[in-house]
């Protein structure tokens, strides 16, 4: 994630975000992508209940994430996204979970993966999202994302 | 909880329902009630579904619990429920929840609490259910209920 | 909550919050509970992970929610706490969840409630807090706080 | 999954797993996975408190899931779970979640999806399970199962 369009958040890890495991639960890395993707809309492309507003929804047909390293309780999160390989009717957000540790000069990667969304209308049928919303997104993207995070970083 | 009218459910409790103080969070349990009153619903009453069918839903207006012992990762929880306090918009479901332990003579009580739901149309108003629920709902509660759980047992 | 030891911190609602009734799920405004706690306490008395270096932990022992109003999806909510009922090994925290809303002059009270905390040891004993704990909490609280929140608001 | 030791069970969705698009909320499927792979576990090789027992953790270290279908409140959810990819330090269960329709003549793929778990002691150094163990999850495994569920089914 070296291309200047990436958008960054944060996030305090919630007593209820974690397991008996001491750490956080692997499902709500999930959420954080949600958090994340959902702000990059918002102040770079057009907040979801607009999308709704004009009749469609974005759902999740495909999620993937890699478990690098543990979160832990109040753990101050920061995630970075971006958009990629945007389609016709599909496109794909890119995370990346860090946390910032004083103590250490690197920040540790914890999380990668991605989310992949299709456009649909009510009925469920496929449709293109307005033209000035793909403008939008088409200006985020880079040409050479790949469509899955790769092993080694 | 000595009336015949007591419905009985059970739930197995999961990593996921758990935080990092090694038991489930306070928030999961109003889960677990969720899942006894629905249960209790479809299997006395009728379900859920049928109720948002004819354009009615029980939202929460409060909820209360009262946590007297942890549950852990892999319990088998049982939960016992009742209807009572029913009135022309309004009903309460009380909830305790058990963990059977086979080294122990007795089970032991984790949590108790209730929930008052009020039946409403779709913009919202207070309506009142079909005769036909309401028949249902009075021949399961007990007059002597009292609306919140007493705090000795 | 007319004192001036009302701590005040936001919330987005995340889809993930949401359920099928197009609202805030019951269970969620206890997360949300949770954060604002989590940060009166960091920012006014001490992390709660200080309290668990120390060997102490504070479980949740009875909570309560009235539900006056929706909440939906990416509303932007504002959490008031307050801490009450200071005694030897308990303490209270009032909750007002409210959402700000241009389009009316007043905003919108969305959910009371309050959750009881008790200090204990690693061994589940109940166990006081340090002084230098107590000296700030009873520093946030008033003399006229009620246990339970009035139903008149 | 058209080997044998396919591992089935159900559970019933919860107004709570589900979101303001009245459907199950896709982080959700994941607490399902894990449901699913706990039950297998105890009836089929032990049960993960044992493993824990034994000063060993299971972590997920990757998941992935594709979403065909959406799951709406009180669906009866079948999931399929197998075992494969089982290395020296690691497994794989591959999971099929599937919605019993009585409307229809064949049930309905919703998601399919992959964990893999890496064993590990309790200061994180990847570490063998019991032979034990092994010997058990090595007879659930098939030769011919790949990584990632493929595209078509």
């Amino acid at each position: 994630m070296k291309n200047k369009r990436v958008f960054t958040t944060s996030c305090r890890v919630l007593y209820g975000d974690t397991d008996a495991g001491g750490v956080v639960y692997y499902a709500h890395f999930l959420r954080y992508f949600e958090k994340a993707r959902t702000e990059l809309m918002r102040q770079w492309v057009c907040s979801y209940r607009e999308i709704e507003a004009i009749g469609l929804i974005m759902p999740v047909t495909e999620c993937f994430a890699r478990y690098k390293a543990s979160a832990f309780y109040d753990d101050l999160l920061t995630i970075e996204t971006e958009v990629c390989n945007l389609r016709k009717y599909t496109c794909q957000f890119n995370y990346r979970i860090i946390r910032q540790d004083d103590t250490r000069i690197k920040p540790t990667l914890l999380v990668k993966g991605y989310t992949i969304h299709a456009a649909v209308n009510q009925v469920g049928k496929l449709t293109k999202l307005p033209e000035e919303i793909m403008e939008k997104l088409r200006s985020l993207t880079t040409p050479d994302n790949t469509t899955v995070p790769e092993q080694n970083d």
